[in-house]
């Protein structure tokens, strides 16, 4: 089967960039002395997931317990949720995954650690829980090193807990700020004899400068296996890097600048990046996706010499891959143009 | 089983809204002397298009053949595709499906038609064909009446293939518009000797003036089943209609004005609209949802009196309700807090 045989609208993967960015990272995270530990949420296949661990990650990085429990099943044995787990039912199958698993969880409020505590009370298999630190993002996270000391101590004190770090989400940018932070905490634990055993640090944006981030002792890169446009407004990557692109037909031509592709929100996703624009178009670069709709993508061809004729394909890189790739029950693999195999996209949905 | 026995994220439907929306818009159809034609992009669920036809719909709308061939599956015998179908392996499910439903289309140009000439052949049985018309809206569409007339002809010129009449996707709030442009382009067609079976005009947002488009004779209303933000800033309904809410925790109280739930632009999708924000918290009104990352929501509270709690459940409606039921596997319908039934949203995903 080869590229033209794919119904569009769809996801291909160029499977020698997903390889030369997965060697990338784990080169530069093997010369840095830092654990990789990626983010699935960005392919959201156990086959890639498998092959980062091959290459010689630690374990991988599930939001989801859903998602844990897909890669449980396909035989990865490390799994790290960076999240407030909560509510009885993701409690019940969180400890069904501990059972099988070497698993690690976050909290950032003594309510989600009172929840763990309550259902994980094995003092010889206990759960290893890193507390979220908001270092700047202003997502989740304890504010400060006082909080961070008063819910390890928690965590300690519950039989079935281990207190096993500090994990934060970082502000872009802002190492100073977030060495700063960390290292207050670090030496407030151990001033009251509180071990840190991990400090897991995220984000493909500072993927490459994470080694500056001197606390930390693991990266949990998402986007870095396929990239997107953001990925390269970031600095972390050039366009050529990008390995998924949604393979679309252009369906319309109404005016002599105007095209319409079959990939609309419902196939590209509606996250804006700062290039503007909803995807880069590899064979008319100059080409600028104006609007989406749920199956339409209008583009202005104004800028392009050659302009895209009606039936003809195109390929286009999305602003934010991962909300892309969860919208899609397989992706197709290539070398070159010949399709390896369409792989189900085992995690997707797996909200819960 | 009672909603509180749901695990968040998920979609609920709140099943007497529908029902009164579905109601509501087919009274002003039944009044105004329009066909209604619903969209089914909103909701995907078989269960809801049967109930549309039941209440007096002449047929529904698909976007997508993978649409249509789950809702004929389902058993509904009337689907029109608005969307240029092209490629070998679509026009051939699209001659399946003609085989055993009433199936109509449309084209804007010739190499569409081509395509649907091609493919059906059968004068005892010719393909109905509309001609998408862009009145405004700079999506797809033939821009004036002679385009029309020229496409028109090569339909009726093609044995297999049968000019039915014209479609639009309407700009909003530009009732004359497109009333000069449709009824020039039927005066066009007349004075060839080509008669206009159907008039389709579409979208929510305008449905309850619909009538104001004198030539149409049907429309495509998708998202009022369930309404969201951007109908209600429409002034298509009320915040009250919204029947379809996002269930959420608040996983995070990071800080007394910050909340974090469980539903990030994987549960709400990322659609802006003009009232702000990533939702609405039917709960805390006075909360907005600042920012969106693929699992988190950060909803600003300094505006509500009182304050949500770690672990406690909101509701959220979302700015655009479509992209969001694409996100999930199953909705749940509710009779007031009980969970009628968990329905699989069968054409999720079916973007070819």
């Amino acid at each position: 089967m080869k590229i033209q045989d794919i119904e569009t609208p769809a996801i291909v993967i160029d499977v020698a960039k997903v390889e030369a960015n997965l060697a990338r990272a784990q080169a530069y995270a093997d010369a840095s002395g830092l654990k990789l530990r990626p983010h699935i949420k960005t392919h959201k296949l156990p086959l890639f997931a498998l092959r980062q661990v091959a290459l010689g990650a630690v374990g991988i990085t599930c939001q989801k317990v859903g998602e844990a429990e897909v890669m449980a099943d396909a035989g990865v044995t490390d799994i790290f949720l960076p999240y407030n787990i909560m509510g009885a039912k993701k409690l019940d199958r969180l400890a069904a995954l501990h059972d099988r698993i070497s698993l690690s969880v976050t909290a950032d409020s003594a309510a989600t650690v009172e929840g763990y505590a309550g259902r994980f009370t094995d003092p010889a298999h206990p759960l290893p829980v890193l507390i979220e630190c908001d270092t700047g993002a202003g997502r989740c996270g304890v504010q400060n090193a006082a909080e961070v000391v008063a819910l390890a101590k928690r965590i300690d004190a519950a039989p079935g807990l281990r207190f096993d770090g500090l994990m934060t989400f970082p502000p872009r940018r802002q190492t100073e700020k977030v060495n700063a932070w960390l290292g207050e905490a670090i030496a407030a634990l151990k001033a009251e004899g509180l071990d840190v055993n991990r400090v897991s640090n995220g984000g493909s944006p500072d993927y490459y400068n994470a080694a500056t981030v001197t606390n930390a002792t693991e990266h949990r890169p998402g986007t870095y296996i396929y990239s997107d446009r953001m990925q390269v407004g970031f600095g972390a990557g050039t366009i050529e890097d990008c390995a998924a692109t949604v393979l679309a037909t252009v369906v319309s031509r109404p005016e002599p600048n105007r095209a319409v592709l079959d990939s609309g929100s419902k196939a590209l996703a509606a996250d804006q990046c700062e290039a503007g624009g909803h995807g880069h178009l590899v064979e008319y670069p100059g080409a600028v996706i104006k609007s989406l709709s749920e199956e339409h993508a209008v583009v202005d061809v104004s800028a392009c010499e050659r302009k895209p004729e009606i039936g003809e394909r195109v390929r286009v890189i999305p602003n934010h891959v991962c909300p892309v790739v969860n919208l899609y029950d397989e992706v197709y693999l290539l070398d070159g143009d010949t399709v390896r195999e369409a792989v189900p996209v085992a995690a997707r949905g797996k909200l819960r």
